[in-house]
């Protein structure tokens, strides 16, 4: 444990493309912002910044909620609030898997009591509404949890209808849109979503570190008429919203500087408007996409199930995948993720987040695969970047 | 919902100077360090940081624990994170409780269900070595659970004997540093400590964001022995262990920048030397006593029992607790604590944390709180600048 303070050199990260699937890259303005001096958690300006947090949330998550905040923690804490405050022991609860994030969810419904109900579909396949409607009907489900942009396998699940087939059964219907919110449309009130939960790394492009959550009317009269406690004491949500609510209740001590930097990012959403970060997202996926599969490569996702911000690329038989990532690390500065679970080794997950989701980088990450793949000797068909031009001509 | 994003200004804090209970002042070079671009968790640079964060936690912790790592949450959530990890339903734990976080261990104790057995005290007042003893032995305890630095009341709980009562009837000892760490001797190894939590925004003077863990053989004996799942997948050890070791596992998303800031806060306490680091503490505690005493104003605590970071002062008879504290910050920018549960109006909190602790900012306050006192028509004894330069002057 003895050690020599100078050891330590200064902190010198390189600036990374981050192409995975989260981090994204983070504006300067939202890194300023962070080093903003800290402030205590009760002062009066932080309360003021608070509240404006809250109304920017609910903007992007397009809701009235009067709960909307961000949760202490990464995404999966959010993931864990949702479901720790909705679900008591013994209730029963529809989770959709067809990733590791619905695999996610399902391990914790096993954690804290409840009684598991899961509708699956395989890796890289949306899961067909028909059999979801099945598993409502065969128990009393108290939730129905569903991944709207699955991060591991590039899958977007279609919403319409589900809020319904939940609320006929007397369901609460909970989302996971940790990569989707900020990078498509995600409307709680239009969709009647009743909670949901997200990460500020993805397409919000803020440092990790916060987990944006809302929950409705129901959602919340259900968190009143709870028989026992949240087994969780810091992801109470009982107690967090007295101290996002008029009481300014101390629960614990907000992370402050994050929430400068949060601010921050929904401050430059709200400057660019929703649309036009939709469909930004969507131009610069289709580029990407257009020069992919020009280069003679494979999507892991069909065309209309794909998600706008993360791309599933296959990777070619016999294509070593670390060492093409190491390349694109070391001698670009591209970050790209691999495969988790069962598809490691066969996708490559190619992030177009929120700040990362530009022109510059669909052209750099094309040219620069094109380049390594090369080096190992891989067929690449030519013409990617062209593809990639005529779709940000046709626009 | 809608919003126009220039009604948002842009980000400005005011310079306070931090004298609460947490967060403390933080240092521009931690801020600068945040501020450095975000890159992804499963980088290469990244992971060596984390080996420094590592080695420079343990220096601090004063252990060679393996698993010496921030929790990413603020530090109640490294509360509940050992408590969730070391206890199974059915398991009894004896919890100290002699201020409010004592109780909030407590309550999380039986969240999980654990069988919760209390020995308290006035707040106010260490618990007594032989009740604790006389309670270990009623019952089969698999944890002992104190708080060092009570922060709701300044009282600073001796720690020497009760590992070895613990560890007597085959108990686990754990402890509360949240507030100690950095800023008085916290010896995991020499006190036999098992497991341990604290928080960045103490006197690490990190903005907080993150807690700092350890946890010793015996403890991860007992965490892989368990029969029951971890009620906490967000804070399940058993997973987030191979993140922190050789296997690199990913298990959440790690808050990157948060992670900067620790690191260069551990690289400055290590720049410092943690004896000189106590005693800094231990002489502004000091000096800001004398001062308080000479003012004619009382302490909480008896002196054998203080912290040398937080401060519990008396507020005299008839003074307005808020109105005091309204005109420090509002006149001086100065931010102190008020009392917190029984002891909210009957007491101010007076942080002397990590970089907060400066001569200066004694001498700063002991000035405003006698003009703003005075101003209140409240009586006020001459020479408590006097008083506390003596104490600077004799060291």
């Amino acid at each position: 444990m003895n050690i020599d303070a100078y050891d330590f050199r200064d902190i010198n990260p390189d600036e990374r493309i981050l192409m995975g699937p989260g981090p994204s890259n983070v504006p300067s303005r939202i890194l300023q912002a962070m080093a903003e001096p800290c402030i205590g958690h009760l002062d009066p300006y932080f309360f003021s910044m608070m509240n404006e947090v809250q109304q920017l949330l609910r903007h992007l998550f397009q809701t009235n909620n009067p709960l909307t905040i961000p949760i202490s923690g990464t995404g999966s804490a959010g993931m864990e609030t949702c479901l720790v405050n909705l679900i008591e022991p013994g209730d029963e609860v529809v989770v959709c898997v067809n990733g590791v994030f619905g695999t996610r969810m399902a391990d914790i419904v096993n954690r804290i009591g409840g009684s598991l109900i899961r509708v699956d579909a395989p890796w890289g396949k949306t899961i067909d509404p028909e059999a979801i409607q099945k598993a409502l009907k065969g128990c009393t489900p108290k939730v129905l949890a569903v991944v709207h942009a699955e991060t591991s396998t590039g899958v977007c699940q279609p919403l319409e209808g589900l809020a319904d087939m939940a609320h006929n059964v007397g369901a609460l219907f909970l989302v996971d849109t940790v990569t989707s919110l900020g990078g498509m449309d995600v409307s709680l009130d239009r969709t009647k979503i009743d909670a949901a939960y997200s990460g500020t790394q993805k397409c919000i492009s803020c440092p990790p570190g916060l987990s944006p959550i809302s929950f409705s009317d129901a959602a919340m009269e259900a968190l009143g008429k709870r028989k026992t406690s949240v087994v969780s004491w810091y992801f109470d949500l009982s107690m967090v919203k007295s101290y996002w609510g008029e009481e300014r209740r101390y629960h614990h001590t907000a992370p402050i500087n994050m929430i400068y930097g949060f601010r921050e990012a929904l401050r430059i959403i709200a400057e660019e408007g929703l649309e036009r970060r939709f469909k930004r997202h969507l131009l610069n996926h289709r580029a990407l996409v257009a020069g992919i599969e020009t280069m003679g490569l494979s999507m892991l996702v069909p065309e209309s199930e794909r998600l706008p911000m993360l791309n599933a690329v296959c990777i070619p038989d016999g294509v070593d995948d670390i060492k093409i990532r190491k390349a694109l690390l070391n001698d670009f500065g591209i970050e790209i993720g691999g495969g988790l679970g069962e598809l490691a080794g066969k996708i490559w997950r190619v992030g177009l987040m929120g700040h990362t989701s530009r022109r510059r980088n669909v052209v750099l990450f094309l040219s620069a695969l094109e380049t390594v793949l090369r080096a190992e000797h891989v067929k690449v068909e030519p013409g990617a970047l062209d593809s990639a031009a005529a779709v940000y001509e046709e626009k």
